[in-house]
């Protein structure tokens, strides 16, 4: 059986990052192993971004699956390099918090020890392709994580920015401007839900950046084109879109960015 | 026997969204799909510009391909989401228009019902990851287009850009400009051919944005370096582009761009 | 056993060049071949810099893998199109030299006869998918290189740009600027080691670009953030880095720029 070995990093691919990691994974025996992108055009050295985005990638795929993360600020340094084992996936990465988002509750971590895999040098400035990427060809050939290194219980723990919440509005703010400008907020459905019966959110308001207080609507093609709309995005989170537009263009705005959410009477 | 499913969207890679697509393909078991980026890359929301992308690369592919297309502005609403089966292919993608210019005579079309083989969540923002991907690990899995939706005999059609046609000139447009900075016209080799003897087109001349009177080469190489110069490109379609250099930029010449054909005395 | 086929390109994916080259390769046979993404974002037609990106990619991966490398501004010209059997792996590209710095001694090469296997029509544009991908999907299915063309004992060699020595500096150049703005220079630990002893190293200064004279440091994270620093990167050449930063950005520094290493009293 192949296993799937994910890549995501910050590296671009005009370098020559990314197709290094791609030999090692191979070069341990192609036919157990197969490759796939997810994504080298994370934003360079940041953690949160990445760390959103495996959020949404990882629970999609198969138990077996092996993702490799590599946005690594601190390589070389004293942070530690981690596999966790989550709902039959397993994940690698630097421990700067990187991997936290996409682990829930019985995650089992192990720090990996280079001295009892790595065979070849050990650069101080890629990881990836000297600790990561060896380790994930083992593991991708049925190596247990406890063969790698050593169990912790602790990780970097990246919290999910909370919500102001009182009687008369919820305030969250913008975590992640995508591709088409939509604005994604960190309020979901769910904290909607703990704070306002279903039937009264069709009087629901949602505010970002002056964009005025916009009703939810169903899907982008509900708006009118050009002007702004709120709606629950593929995530479940409530983002603002410009339909056949740019959201962040229009209102000027970007991470970081106020989202208020009021109900009219 | 693994199926190959090919992936071409205008999400760009820096979103998750492609990922979570790749994580739903290969959930349904991964023995049995390859999946192939063809591009992420595309205009956003750009239907005609996905649909010319999808004229170059579908015919190269052999037959028990599955293409999934997601250039998608109309999701949640009204639109259609289809399953064509043209040449023992299959294409997956809204039904505006994208997938018209890679189709011929004789294509079979099923009209997906999601009830028939969506088990999770349908949101209104991401038929990519709830829809397509669905569909097309099940067609990869061996179900028959027609288990999952209802044939139909309408869909959207884009149309190819007609030409003006003279005793004196061929009259076109530049359909897109690629990377290098070329411009692609919908002046065809069949149109100059169905125009002009082949032992004339030595004093054929081109125009495109004031470029002047170009006559048609070879290749890129056979022209100087830093002037325009005409040729068929690798679609037989004439293109001007200027050596080692963009044609777009040193004409000022955009998609639209009027095309001129005419022959020298 | 499926071959792995890497592709490496200055096509971009926005257009269709990379898919049909994909299409081709699968089209001799999809469970025989494995087509891999190297890059597709080098800068267009320029030689030098793929040829750097091979030299780190290549010796990372396993004998019997196949590299279809198309940077190829002479593209229908008479440039020559090569096939290089080096250390069990197969190069395929043309004959501009981009191949060159990825082979070390005891190269075998056949200059490709398109007559011998092309089936299909031999555009003079884009030889990536109507030349190399064809002859990649005949190796991948078993034919000796022998059996695509004629054997060569020349082809197009670029030099590694040498350096400047004299008792009291090393004198070298920026080679590549990374994604995260590392300028990357032609001076290897290996020239280090064979003008300076390995205990002498904590006295050595690099400067670059008006730097000022700079320490060797372990890793990024051993830098004061915002500081440039100098170290060995991942192939063993002085880089000068930022950490959290880009060199390139703070200190005006563009391919080219000098790098000069001393010796502090």
């Amino acid at each position: 059986m192949r296993r799937l070995v994910t890549l995501t990093t910050d590296f671009g691919t005009r370098d020559a990052y990314v197709a290094q990691m791609k030999g090692v994974l191979y070069a341990l025996g192609p036919s157990e192993i197969e490759v796939i992108d997810l994504s080298h055009e994370l934003a360079a050295q940041q953690v949160f971004e990445a760390a959103l985005f495996l959020r949404c990638a990882v629970p999609r795929f198969p138990a077996g699956t092996i993702h490799v993360v590599v946005v690594d600020p601190g390589v070389g340094s004293a942070r530690r390099a981690l596999v966790c084992s989550h709902g039959g996936q397993l994940l690698l990465g630097p421990d700067n918090g990187v991997l936290s988002l996409a682990l829930g509750e019985h995650v089992q971590t192990v720090v990996l020890e280079p001295e009892r895999f790595v065979t070849g040098a050990l650069s101080q400035t890629f990881h990836g392709r000297d600790l990561f990427a060896p380790a994930a060809a083992r593991l991708a050939h049925g190596a247990f994580p406890e063969q790698l290194g050593k169990p912790t219980d602790q990780i970097v723990q990246l919290s999910w920015p909370s919500l102001e919440r009182s009687s008369s509005q919820l305030r969250g703010k913008v975590l992640h401007v995508d591709r088409f400008g939509n604005l994604i907020s960190n309020i979901s459905r769910d904290d909607l839900s703990g704070w306002l019966a279903a039937s009264d959110w069709s009087r629901v308001r949602v505010s970002a950046a002056g964009s005025g207080g916009l009703p939810l609507v169903r899907c982008y093609a509900d708006a009118a084109v050009g002007s702004p709309a709120a709606l629950f995005g593929s995530t479940d989170l409530i983002e603002v879109a410009v339909t056949n537009g740019s959201a962040a263009a229009q209102l000027g705005a970007a991470v970081g960015a106020e989202v208020v959410v009021r109900v009219e009477p």
